[in-house]
């Protein structure tokens, strides 16, 4: 396999791209080499070397604690939980919540065997468990999945003396966390109700 | 600008990638590193340093002269000119030819003032008269602009004792070369028609 049909290959399995639009960008990218393929090159290999998991919350960042869990000025009796990265960056394009985050890596899932041990559970029961929290989201999905999800930690977080809340339903039943408008994100935190 | 960001900011500058899809894109490589991620960072690399305009056909490749330039088994008799380095691609996909290529780099057009000077067209002309040389296909596209620059060379190469083709009107009028399924190229091949 020669380099152009290397770049087209790995291109091609990117979500969103096929083998055509892998060809068409692949052309793009020579015809931009010193603007284009070359930053696009070293990101990719600098961001694989330095993005590592936040050893508190889950989120992805280069440094260690992320930068939301090593932020001062954020309100660290608030944990918002999330199934995803993508949920921590939607949340935070919609600029309406300043506490802090924990990510699941996933939802409870008896069809795709998901169970309580795959996901970043533990952290977040000892997290919860801080004098200083007083609050956690459950800011899952609302599908069948997703609260499954909520209802498991609720039920784990029962005995501690903190507010367990879930988003507003300005959600749509089925719709996923990462596809709403930022509008929309804003309405579901301000509403949010205990559980 | 961190580490993620400019990942981003890069990937939403390919053609057929949106900011969001960028951002699915990113949480995709981080989630396959050493699969994915470190891969297609060392082939852009190594394609952005490799790859160069071949001196004879101006097709991209590691090699100059292009692999297909090299290529003893082909048939230095017919030469088919196109406008792109995607065009070739199509062509070899098609399986079809078996000749040599002449890459425009472009096509004539007096809306967005491109000129004979701004083609690579002094090569494919010297080319054209070498005694080996009995026909030069031109592959354009049919659409007003690929016509034009088709007859433009047929002009320039009237002098010459070769026989000038155009491909078959399997093409259908308007359409562009690297859309075709390779059906349609490989009838439009075998019915090319004097022009």
């Amino acid at each position: 396999m020669d380099e152009l049909d290397r770049v087209m290959h790995y291109l091609a399995k990117l979500p969103g791209l096929g083998p055509r639009s892998a060809r068409r960008a692949v052309l793009h990218l020579l015809r931009k080499r010193e603007t284009l393929m070359h930053p696009l090159a070293d990101a990719l290999g600098a961001a694989a070397e330095a993005v590592r998991d936040c050893s508190v919350c889950g989120n992805l960042d280069a440094s260690d604690p992320c930068h939301i869990c090593k932020d001062e000025s954020r309100d660290g009796s608030v944990i918002c939980v999330v199934e995803d990265v993508g949920d921590v960056w939607a949340l935070e394009r919609a600029g309406a919540f300043k506490g802090r985050y924990h990510v699941l890596g996933g939802l409870l899932s008896a069809l795709d065997g998901v169970g309580p041990d795959d996901l970043n559970l533990d952290g977040l029961i000892s997290r919860s468990g801080a004098p200083e929290v007083k609050e956690v989201i459950l800011a899952m999905d609302a599908t069948v999945d997703g609260q499954t999800t909520a209802h498991y930690i609720s039920d784990r977080l029962a005995g501690l003396d903190i507010s367990i809340t879930r988003l507003a339903r300005g959600v749509p039943v089925g719709g996923e966390l990462d596809f709403l408008d930022d509008g929309t994100l804003t309405q579901a935190l301000k509403a949010r109700r205990a559980l």
